[in-house]
């Protein structure tokens, strides 16, 4: 069950109101790298999570952090459209600067939500749950969890860069931190299990014959001009330890031509096809 | 610049066809966990690859795989969907064992595709784009690529105990050893890099003047009446060396109460809010 | 801030798991009638709000209620996935009745998320967070809000006749319950407000120069052979008391014909058209 | 069965054409608070109407009348996009003002429609069919029609405010004033049916032993630190008659700590979990 | 400015309700073959029309009598709902066939709008407006017009093979017959234009000295296996009437090998990019 | 199966960077007229193709040409981006004139893409994959591809005008070259199956009594005050060469008043509908 705090996780100060990064700090909340996104994702998986009990403990109590992160966002936001004109009779809107500004504002700022967070991206597009990676295997969730995290800390990076207001800059240090703290927990939960090495192939439950290994282990140069890029994943040892990892060059397929014959009649096709 | 040849492949042989599982492999097409998604993510990434050019040449051969495993599982489900009927007047139409799979089928096979594939999802909803990762940063986008092996191979692995056909058995084996590899390669390009280690936290390259610092290494403990849950993020060196981890267990919010005060005029608020 | 404490606001009991109910369930979930909805559009709209600070508050406390019947409601759907066949060797899949049941249920809850809940409605679409609505006008947002929790009653009752599960049945009561407090909370604000005759019309800043009011209080009969049907709306004083009803049968176009004359060269239309 | 008289249902009328100003009146065709969806709501509502056909009727005739909205609102777009520059050689992209507003203008204007309106928004998202509530209930409808003109109501005021353009605030003034008209005839139908005493909560034919009716009538206050916010829906009768608001405050987890226990063998997960 | 007169334009017979062909109407009805797609399709093309004003009255007049089939095809999805069971405690949910249909059924005809249709398709996925073409090329709109007509006849013929109802065999009859009709007259604008010879290249207002006419006309065999098909488009003259058909067998790229270079700092990539 | 080269089809040179242009042109690469698109629906046509094979094996070659088109035009918008400011601080950030530009950008090709192309469209909306037409009747999927490639270059011209780049030009130009191409081979299939005489109605093989033919061949007049616009469509042979065109002016309803008379109890409606 969930409770709030009237105050904000996170002091929120913006110096100079700017509604055009209002826009921008959007892709923050409604974006993929968002945080609508790691909030919902971590509140699902704990939902569905099975096995030892703390992981789905530590899912919630991270999603629940994430939703604070929604919320002092949603804040900052709105202090950046302070001072957006509501109407073209306003002073501000007379501004050239401010004007030339409005047209990089997503309007509907002004439109639809009164100056105010919405649940959308950078471009206004709506945030879509199809997003919510939650497979129920343990180590699938933690690597998309790192990697939400990873595109969080270098969307927050970038965001970073893009203002000179010191409260906005002091806000996003913050989260760049948070991020760094939840890329490396996720991360450890497979290191706890014993790393990469025991925790792959996911799912690591998988029976070996359901498996073709003759495939499983060879880099496929699908080049017809290109020399295979060698690096880790070309020779040495796998890293399941299960294998040598090889390469495969001179790619054959091993497949039929595909036929599927004739149409059939009633099947709603020309009858040329039939 | 793409080519292709006229074989598959992999050889894809239905023994007994079945519209139902026909819609449950239209996950490995359509599907956030499917072939088109790692196709067009690894086409994009390598469109945007900065640096070493072996990463962009690494991306763009795998994504011209993934196409091939779009083309070999379009086969399979036209090939599952033989059969069906196209008619209530048909014969297999009025055996009620057929009757009862197509209550399960999905009618788009029959009413829109004319019994082939289609890029959707097991419930029919079409892949978006937007799950198209690619953010120009090379560890966030490989941790994008492993995640979405692992949900993939997660995904393949269901679909084998989901069917009894063994030609389809045969496929899944060879798309779940190519998960595995997948996975594997682009994990190996962290290890090369010089790991975990040095990789995190993503991006690398944000000063550290831009982070406070002071909140990057603890886990929140956000329950109120839970322990937290203890393990290889609560305590111990971080994963990148930079501090020891550690717990806060006592949340106490460190921003102020939000207050946007009144509505102003012209905003379209209601007059008692202004 | 939000928070979290370790147990369910109500009690979850599923006497006899039914995959096909889970799939039913999850317009609870993630429909527009569900809790996603109105968690998120409860949060959105105390972010932005603007004048008593009250208003703020509690649609921030409801908002966090709401998160609290999601976290139920998903483990309603993952007990309801308890024993559903994962492979076509088991027992349960040999069963005809539970064959028959998945037949109607969703494919993804086995081969996506591993037997549990996901942020998507009955027919597996996403939800989606363009229907978080949120003006900054507080009648206009009361009133989405008293729609969406009579939507949301609508569809408890309705599951609450298409489960014979006592525990089902005890959780959707609580729902139902909640439903109908909500529905009158949010109307409970308009009342306070001055009611209706104060409200309306939304946004009842408008300058009435703003406002066409020969145009505003007459019902249009747009048929050509209906009479129009009489009503509250066709006579009598209007609910905002500034005007009386009336009705406009004979309906005249206002306007011109449009014609938008020839297109320009360079523009990318057919030479015929310039 | 629907027909098409050749004029306008009012006069449209750009004196100085603005392609920004477009953009935004896009918002107001295509946007959740648009014509495109009010006309296809009430168009789906009636045509899934039971009960007193006089609702169905009026119903059908404001659908038809909202037809009438897009097609005037879509001209505006069209003349509002004369004069718009097709080709960067033209003498108006040259106008640094002209050049200024293009940036702030919706290139698929130019791109796509060849200077018209589009079914999108003000972001250029399209509108989806998810947005028409239509749930057989004529209560909730009718609810979900006045939300619908209250943001309908919304936008046109802050559209009018966002332009000095009189042909474009006359136009908007009508829109203004058919809104006021149309908020009414929804909420007048309740009114009609024996108000919200008679109509809440909605449905009103749930039995009452599908309800939990100790949970029905309390605010449930969720926040660990503020006081909860009093008014009509603490104290005083319920809206719905049948009882007395009153306040909870102490809020107590009522169900159980969930738990799903160990994943089965064969479901995708890790070993760990199993 | 559109009109209404109560009776549908064609009339609708259910003989036996069948709530899984409600499922299966529901594709003509939001699927992107279906009755709002044209109609909106026609009805922007519409209000974007430039050139001679006859071609915007007949997209007029056609998108209106769509508006009129979305209306008989709700009627029908309503007919085929009547009698589904509404509770599990119903005769008809006891009845084992009902039952089984009821599996393929969509559950939100029951949850979400009371019994009857829904502006999605037979996914249960909304229409969304992204599918209304309307390029202001009058040729290039024609030819999306016939291909969403050939689209909708395929489905209706689908349709009628899938269901024995008299009545719905006798109104899609009706469908199949309007969509002949409305196939033909689109192309017959373009034979009216003077035919293919004249009306191609699409756009043919595009200046010759934009075209890289070397490349214009030949058919390109991008397999490394497999012959040129050959056929109309590989020899002859093209149907433009301005070149040869030829073909381009050895496939040699043209471009260069792309290289985006080193990182810029501040870029939010790793270190190593850079 | 498919490969790659590492080269580009054709070359893409940038002579001046335009972050606004590279906006532009992603209504190329994501946009519904865009490559993706083709390139996905030829694709699924093919993997559906039954009849005589060759035009299998022509869609899968044209479908891998314009994968390669989706590269280079990903090349395009990425050195469109070289130079645009990933920081504040930037001095191309200063520049007024990059200023003004930047308010005109898609803010996630600084902030998600990292300087590079994204699957989305011009107003940054993901491409999804709803709009990939392959119905399995080849006539029908002829038409769509011929409409996609019309849309296609309606779009490359309008490009091409609106940028002074040359080496844009002059890749657009080879674009618009291609497109005419296959524009025309898919046309060409239609005259090689006996042109629209022969391949009309589509499908043809839809027995005649399947069809309402007394309602085949009239144009639907559904205008209260507009005559009849008079053209081939009108009279004349029909296009099929199965009838003569007419005209129906004086439009009857030929149906029924819908009525679906009283709800059902237990449907969750109001207890007045029942």
């Amino acid at each position: 069950m969930f409770h709030h705090s009237s105050k904000l996780q996170y002091e929120v100060r913006v110096d100079t109101p700017d509604p055009q990064f209002a826009k921008y700090l959007q892709q923050a909340i409604g974006g993929v790298e968002g945080e609508i996104r790691v909030a919902m994702q971590y509140f699902f998986q704990a939902m569905g999570a099975r096995g030892d009990a703390k992981y789905r403990d530590m899912l919630m109590m991270t999603a629940t952090e994430e939703l604070s992160h929604i919320e002092f966002l949603g804040h900052a936001v709105a202090l950046n459209l302070e001072g957006a004109p509501v109407s073209v009779q306003e002073e501000a809107a007379k501004d050239p600067v401010v004007h030339a500004i409005m047209g990089g504002a997503n309007p509907r700022h002004i439109l639809s939500s009164g100056l105010s967070a919405m649940p959308v991206n950078a471009n206004g597009v709506p945030f879509d749950m199809s997003h919510v990676y939650a497979t129920g295997n343990l180590a699938a969730d933690m690597m998309a969890n790192a990697t939400a995290e990873s595109g969080g800390r270098v969307l927050a990076s970038r965001l970073y860069n893009m203002t000179e207001d010191a409260g906005m800059k002091d806000m996003l240090s913050f989260l760049i931190a948070r991020d760094t703290m939840h890329q490396q927990q996720w991360l450890a939960v497979i290191e706890e299990l014993g790393g990469w090495n025991q925790q792959l192939p996911i799912p690591n439950s998988t029976p070996e014959d359901h498996e073709a290994m003759e495939h499983s282990y060879y880099f496929l140069n699908t080049s017809l001009d290109e020399p295979t890029p060698e690096g880790r994943w070309t020779s040495g040892s796998s890293l399941d330890g299960r294998a040598e990892f090889s390469v495969k060059e001179k790619v054959e397929p091993m497949g039929q031509k595909p036929d599927l014959g004739k149409a059939r009649p009633g099947s709603g096709t020309q009858t040329e096809q039939q």
